[in-house]
């Protein structure tokens, strides 16, 4: 059994979420995703054209940038793509699976030979950025989406599974929902998990930094983190009606 | 004689500002500053310690970093920082603007031994991004002097004065106030000015990208501009005093 | 259903496994690991001292390179590190997965300061090459961590668990272990398993490119890719045998 | 008022001019300029074509690229361009303005889709080489667009405005013409002007390092380097005479 | 008069070679070639079409790439064009060499528009290693050729000379052939040569590092090096012969 | 028998040389060096102190930097070192010749820890550039250390042999001396060499980019470059003894 946590949370509880769309006016999507203490802005950009390695099979791509503004963080770090060697080893694992994540999310035949960029800002960061990314980042691509629906450029059925993700934790032997930066910091077992509103798993990526896990832990983690997707979910629905979108529609089931 | 703008303003207008404090948590100083359809988030990051070239002088240092947000624009362009060939000439230079402006601004030896860092992040650009920097830079510069005033690491005087830049331009022969990105796009002249709340000049940059300009023309832009400084500083008083940041306070006059 | 697979194989076989030791003279481990179509030159190499962040805590570490040939495939392509921008995203992913993995195996603090970096380099690559990476890898370390053994410099224990790897995958719905390059490029379902030779899991990182996975399709496949382990560390343990490394000397059980 | 400086100039001389044409015999144009202490090698190259943003208008385009030698200087530094995190933006600033300032001297219709390239690299360098640069490019550049129109490449009115750039700056309140490097060291405020032989202004950037200058000083100081433009034109006009170029020719006025 | 080298050598004799060819499987060429403690990993790739600067000219290119694996030397180096400056300057003028070197081997307009590139990856550093890349490049290039001839592509003559490498230098002023790491740096010249099976030079490469050397020691060198040329060719002829390439064919004599 | 070159010379002559000294004032050598249509600026720059891997010896160092001016060629060229990817393999390949050659030519025990750095920046390049930087630089290095001389830091002797360098080549058969662009371009074999006024060796590279050189043609080809060193030599000595450095006195015979 386990104490409350730091900010007062049980084990199984989210932190609270507040979703703003439209702080920038260009992008196709514009979203502030905040949950806790971490901070994401979002943005969805729509581009008429693919990549060379998929022109002419009628397909479009989702792909999405990640970056850490400077000061995210308790101390200030220098920018992100300014440091003499490229791109950070942790940025680019970031980026290529909130890219993956959201690829998933569309069928690409529907969508057809377009790119839509989703850049992932964390303002502020205290843990779970990667999966803040995520959800937020669904938020801008529906977006995103419905922006291309209205203009007629494409049909129900583009958007195939909406999705959310959520970290997961071992703690002192106990699975913790959303962890934040210290839980993280101290977690036995950290594991990520993009599933679909349904709760079809995306992606699952778990490491035990410390000590491996059991089988029965890894199953309990995973059940913890599908669990938690339905709430996630319902806020990304309620931050999209706001604003005119309609999930049902863009899946073809309205 | 000139038709109104394409916004409704007239020549010597400026556009609408609006000031948000806090947007992140992190930061000692944290300022969303619009004007118009220009958008900078602006944080002030305080470092104990200055770089090589100035230890042990007794002297702090204010620099500041400028980015363009991928989306910024009505078209995405790649990130900024992320080209194979580093930080390009044009972000270079406006850097180094707003880190010489908002250094004009303090006094580096009642700041002493550290330094502070404003970060300017583009979010939406519609034209005078550079001065919009400068003048949202200087009110999270001031809530950052502010914090170590009231933690009693800095005294009165650390601010030697409050200032602010706007841009003007001639466009067929008429001078305009703060050129939106079509305004300033099709200018003969573009001229920036970084002033003090009292007039005096800090930095002045102008350029007659087309045909060069009179001396009588260069008066003109030069005196449109700083008249527009008292706006400005009054809307940076204001923000300031929301969160309790008084200016006079650190300027050593009250 | 399942026909048989384009090499013969079952759905639940691995690939043929080869490790020759010795190839490189230098290295503290040194070790040609071949599964299939796919081989690595895995190299441990030990260097006193460990990186800042580490210092003065008296704890070892373990990390990892990972290398393609630029003739690794079909086609040649350019050598990794050489392009402009850095080591690429892939391979900064891949490398991070191994030595995290790899760290998981060692106890740090009977290590001592020390760091082994363990190179791993795809001579050719058949599908399955980062776990190729890690339970070669395994091999070269552990072949390390014994000569230290030898020269009194770690105990018994230094070793904490001994742990290989290997990818699953879901095509055309059936759970498929150890997939060539042609099966992962065409599988649903893409899933690397780091475990201990007690089944204990220390990574998992799977994704459902193309079609979410079920959570039952989820579990078969942990267990598919769980009970391949033992098969793994018995070659693991054969090979080091050969060069006389006794794998319960490193962990004390001898 | 002032004493003589430490050249024994009085405040409104510049210091003396010397130029030498032809010391590189590939450049359309080729010029050794030196004004003090200070010793810029400027050459003019003409390139068929322009760059894709211009391609098509039927313009032409100028540009330039400005380095420092590596013992410009008292003491040797790094050679420029070939630090790791490529050119920086002191380098990129000052190269922007020479190709800004330039490109303002000729008619880029009548140019025609070519391009010239002035390479300006500092041999010695005692304050003013970006001033130097302008002045002695100018003079590469009529050179270059000489050889084309010998060549009936470019008609008259090619060359718009003959112009030339000098600093000024404010030293113990005093304004001081033409600034040696511990002169412009320690000036409380420095501007350079480019401007024509007419005395209309092309580029005015002027920076309040210290203490911001007053509106007055400021008209003062772009008094004084309008005022010698005459004398850097008439340096100008002399050496092109000698090579067989005639200002008034390339302007359409002869 | 020299005593017996340090591994009982006497002057000139070469160091043992072996040859494995076929580790890797997708090169078309493949080569482990070892002489001596010296282990070189050579691969032979070939690419239709040729770069830019030769298309349309009917002739076919060879280059090649001399990389160092990061433990191939005593202590471990970081990795080869992962540093932040590109790749650095040994690297760059020892695969010129090799390149030009193997360059040499071929009849540019038999070989048609194709490019072969060799990768010459050294595993293993004990002194001569652009010459076994030399040497063993040659093999895997003869390799790919005679691929190329099987498949009717390329015709006899194609191979225009076989050629070989070896080093030889002067220590204690005693002429030594083939160095290893310990001589070539205590050697007072270093002398790499280049030359066909029949003894006329292809590359001749010589540095005095600590005292210039006369003109009949020099000569001396050249001879040394040439004569041994023969042995070395035998080896690849035997090697070649195992995989069933035979040189002749190549050459257009048999 | 050969006919008269494109610029009337025989076979076995130097193509006209010219030295001007001092064009730079900072560096403590400058030298123009021309010979026919190559032109390179080499300044000589000391520094107190050594590299790394030298500290502590008591020894010297000198190194080399070879830059091609933009502009040194017929067309114009993108500005050394500023391309995305590093230095290229040429530059490198020439500025470690040049800096070895260099090396040879001083005592390094009798420099004492201090490093001279000759850069050597190609104004104009018409053949042998490689060759001019050696034979102009040992001037610019001569004069670095008369200075240093005259200082008392360095006693007789720094100077341990006075060297220059030259470019000679096979051009239908026949050895060329001192080859200009076309020819070198259109040689059979090019080969370099470095010597001391007294005909020793320092270096020697040759390559025979077409057909292989027969040991004879070798040894014709580096008689005929050691025969031209001391018309070199004459001409360094020559403008030496016009700035006052006497040879003799730093070889420590006078």
């Amino acid at each position: 059994m386990m104490k409350t946590r730091a900010d007062g949370r049980d084990a199984k509880t989210l932190r609270p979420i507040s979703i703003e769309t439209g702080l920038q006016r260009n992008p196709e999507g514009s979203v502030l995703y905040r949950c806790g203490g971490t901070t994401v802005l979002c943005s969805a950009s729509v581009d008429e054209g693919v990549r060379d390695f998929l022109r002419g099979q009628g397909k479009g791509w989702v792909t999405a940038e990640y970056a850490m503004h400077p000061r995210a963080n308790p101390s200030r770090q220098s920018r992100d793509g300014r440091r003499s060697s490229g791109i950070d080893g942790r940025t680019q694992e970031i980026q290529r699976l909130i890219g993956r994540a959201l690829r998933a999310a569309i069928d690409p035949k529907k969508l057809g030979e377009r790119t839509i960029t989703v850049d992932c800002d964390v303002l502020d960061a205290d843990g779970g950025t990667r999966t803040a990314s995520v959800t937020g980042g669904f938020i801008a691509l529906a977006m995103a989406l419905d922006g291309l629906r209205k203009r007629g450029l494409v049909g129900p059925g583009v958007l195939r599974a909406p999705l959310a993700a959520v970290s997961v934790g071992l703690l002192e032997h106990v699975p913790l929902l959303d962890l934040c930066y210290t839980e993280d910091r101290d977690a036995q077992v950290d594991l990520n998990i993009v599933a679909t509103a349904t709760g079809d798993v995306v992606e699952v990526q778990g490491t035990a930094e410390d000590e491996p896990m059991s089988r029965p832990q890894l199953d309990a983690l995973v059940s913890l983190g599908i669990g938690a997707i339905p709430t996630l979910f319902d806020a990304q629905k309620a931050a999209l009606a706001k604003v005119g979108v309609d999930i049902a529609r863009l899946l073809g089931q309205a």
